[in-house]
């Protein structure tokens, strides 16, 4: 296992650098910027995946894929989105390699080179809605309801395992409806959709929003997001969910013959979640021994060590464990029954807390003897002493209490952190000293948003949907304001 | 509809074609080689997938991500595997596009120039070893059972949807072994897996065997196939499992201490099927009506389509099917409903008959009076008249036989297409105007099989496993052989 983790207090940043590594979610690879998903990352995210994915077919969308590459030509169509994307992207130039003349290698062919550069998407808004121009003629074609899970880059230079990365897997949600009010409430649905996954799934608490123009989606008109705080205190952006207005119909000519027979522009919606939820899914819960995983995505629900003298009293201990094992495997519990002999149970228990496991059974020669398992919880490193006939009962009841108690705490922790400020003073003092979001009086101009951020580095995260109205005096221009909005430093 | 497809007998390249887009499965995108996979094509992909990775879950292996693109140094350092991917490959040579100073539009950032170029990943094996010399210490940590779903370009000049094109998705597994005999026996049992999901899901017979040196996967020491036969007599390979030996843990330096505590090199498997495998399942059971589905994989495997004048007699079908559409559901039959009231139920028919729905229920008037369901099975197209009470036990039953028929029938036209040849001559006859597989003698030379290839288009698919040892002479040189092999044109 290594030495201890740095603690959350000591330094938050290498606390999680240390945490991701060292419970087997990730690495860094050779290739700059790009990571490398492990075995044990990788099922936390098929679990998200997969449910996920459930949510969005019972929303009566279906998956499809796009190319991965993108002609310049196409992003340069969405004037706002080529000014969002044209700073970070990867380009595909050539075609082919070749053994270098004076024999020093491998290099690129330049008789290979594209007509066109590719651009590796960053997003598929343009690919999409160029293919989506032959797939709609009339009415009778609309909604089109397409989901896509697939690698994305964004040439990023400060990069850091799950939060920003050069390459990152996604779903990106594409719909086209005929009418505005419907593609409106495509985006709206699909923020609650995200909102109920990281709350229910995650225990990741979030607030739900809409972005300033600024911190808009390039190409959007409205971009709805949810926003999570981190134990640092900074937000995290968990999801966003765009309506896209007419601007990709128009700048790809996709329109539709409408029930009167007149031909009308598109209108779009696209949302997206990525592997940054794992990022999210780390700094919400963990502490400083290790992962903590809601019981809805860990990988290994329940853990069970022996812990014996001899092969004669792991014998007596896997009699009692088998069918235990069996039963809970029937119940739909993951189960993983630890007998290597090659680590000791006190390496076992530290291993299993690193990577966060919600329960965690133990049973040595004196629990074979009163007919017990001990039985802790991740969590809050409780442990107890079950008697066998009720150990299902307690890890079913377990798995329920894990993933309330984690979800409420991580609440009650940004409760506390959401606070009212009236001036502009006290608002620097918050976000410098106590962190988390702050709720103020704006303008409404992005010129004071620049402002505020450029003095605090503290960004609008959103301004929260059916907040109460309430009149009110920008606290930076005084200028008269009809809503609070949250303001954040941010991941 | 459009107009009715070209048959197989007029054109069976065009024929494939157009079935292709025509049945919604995949079309040609705006970037030359990708293709879009439309969201019907996709859902049969992703049924595909869901038992591909439960079968890979159940021997023991785990996803994983690794990068999408790989250092243009990496690729050079196994020479075979450079030689065989560098003629094809997408090159990254910048990370940023700026606006041309000349007003001219959107330009790549001479500025932003990569200092090594990355190559989009052809296949993964150079940067996951260069992953897995940070995994590997000791025999502890071996083996090593990962695989990966992703996405990979290889750059094709001339492609076909599914069958060739630029970019692929697909499943690439790569195992590390402490010895060479564990790394062969999972090279071989990945064989065995493939042609099990192949056969049994698919339908799709196939014959097991490996590649001659000059077919083989650029790297390995072995590489183990499944060989199909299409309707027009050419071969298609449908996975390859290979056993690397210890090839790229010498070129990246991939060493254990062994249980003697002895350094040794780390023994290599990898494994990989497609999206190719969706061309293989179009061409091997559809005719000139449409696909023809296995019901394993079918999206839809039982649609209902109503006949009927006026809401009021629609309303009497829909009270007898709505209960029976449950009831199918229930027994994890997924079934479409189609009561569209834009569309006859004559364009339905054709439309369900293209898209290859294994069954077919229709229901109209005298049916409502007579208690029956008109049930219609998509590989045979017979119809016939079910009571009501009996059409739940029917469909379950025409799942069974529609599934076995169509692979009876794919495995009864390969056996036809199996011809023993012992001249040379007889030999091109036979792979001129009959096709299929042509069993023969090869005396084992890369010479002899270039020329066979040169003058007939024919290549060694596979040295069959298990086949019988028989001595002969080579068909071409006359010299010495001791088990026939196959050929046949391929895709």
């Amino acid at each position: 296992m290594g030495k201890k983790l740095t603690s959350r207090s000591e330094d938050y940043s290498k606390w999680y650098n240390e945490l991701v590594v060292k419970a087997d979610l990730a690495e860094n690879s050779g290739v700059r910027g790009c990571m490398v998903i492990k075995p044990y990352g990788f099922a936390i995210w098929e679990k998200m995946q997969a449910q996920l994915d459930k949510m969005f077919k019972e929303t009566g969308h279906e998956n499809a894929y796009f190319p991965l590459f993108i002609p310049k030509s196409y992003l340069s169509k969405e004037a706002s989105h080529v000014e969002g994307f044209a700073k970070e992207c990867a380009v595909v130039t050539h075609y082919r390699l070749k053994n270098a003349e004076d024999g020093s290698g491998i290099v690129v062919d330049e008789n290979a080179k594209l007509e066109e550069e590719l651009i590796v998407r960053p997003t598929s808004e343009t690919i999409i809605w160029d293919t989506y121009r032959k797939w709609v003629q009339s009415y009778r074609d609309l909604p089109i309801l397409v989901n896509q899970w697939a690698n994305v880059v964004r040439w990023e230079m400060r990069t850091r395992l799950f939060l920003r990365t050069a390459e990152f897997l996604w779903q990106e949600g594409h719909t086209a409806h005929a009418t505005e009010k419907e593609a409106l409430e495509e985006a709206e649905q699909m923020m609650h959709v995200y909102a109920e996954f990281v709350e229910n799934y995650m225990g990741v608490p979030v607030i739900k929003g809409t972005k300033t123009e600024s911190e808009r989606f390039a190409g959007a008109v409205e971009t709805y997001c949810i926003e999570a705080l981190m134990q640092d205190g900074k937000a995290l952006q968990a999801g966003t969910s765009h309506f896209l207005g007419q601007n990709f119909a128009k700048a790809f000519d996709v329109k539709f013959a409408n029930r009167e027979g007149k031909q009308e522009y598109v209108w779009a919606t696209s949302w997206g979640v990525s592997t940054r939820l794992m990022g999210a899914l780390v700094m919400t819960h963990s502490d400083d021994n290790g992962l903590v995983l809601p019981p809805n995505l860990a990988p290994i629900q329940v853990v069970i060590v022996p812990i014996y003298k001899g092969l004669e009293q792991l014998d007596a201990i896997s009699e009692k464990v088998d069918p235990l094992v069996k039963e809970l495997r029937a119940k739909g519990i993951s189960v993983k029954y630890d007998k290597r002999d090659t680590h000791k149970p006190g390496f076992k228990f530290n291993e299993y807390e690193l990577k966060g496991v919600p329960v965690r059974l133990a049973v040595g020669q004196r629990d074979l003897e009163n007919g017990t398992f001990e039985v802790a919880r991740r969590d809050t490193l409780e442990k107890e002493s079950v008697k066998a006939d009720e150990v299902i009962e307690k890890i079913e009841t377990l798995m329920k209490d894990i993933q309330e108690n984690i979800f409420k705490k991580a609440l009650d922790f940004r409760e506390e952190r959401i606070t009212m400020v009236d001036t502009y003073e006290e608002f620097k003092k918050v976000i410098e000293e106590k962190g988390g979001f702050v709720s103020a009086h704006w303008d409404g101009t992005t010129a004071t948003e620049d402002k505020i951020k450029e003095e605090t580095k503290a960004t609008i995260r959103c301004i929260p949907l059916n907040a109460e109205l309430e009149e009110g005096r920008c606290m930076v221009t005084g200028n008269s304001s009809t809503q609070r909005v949250l303001f954040a430093k941010a991941y």
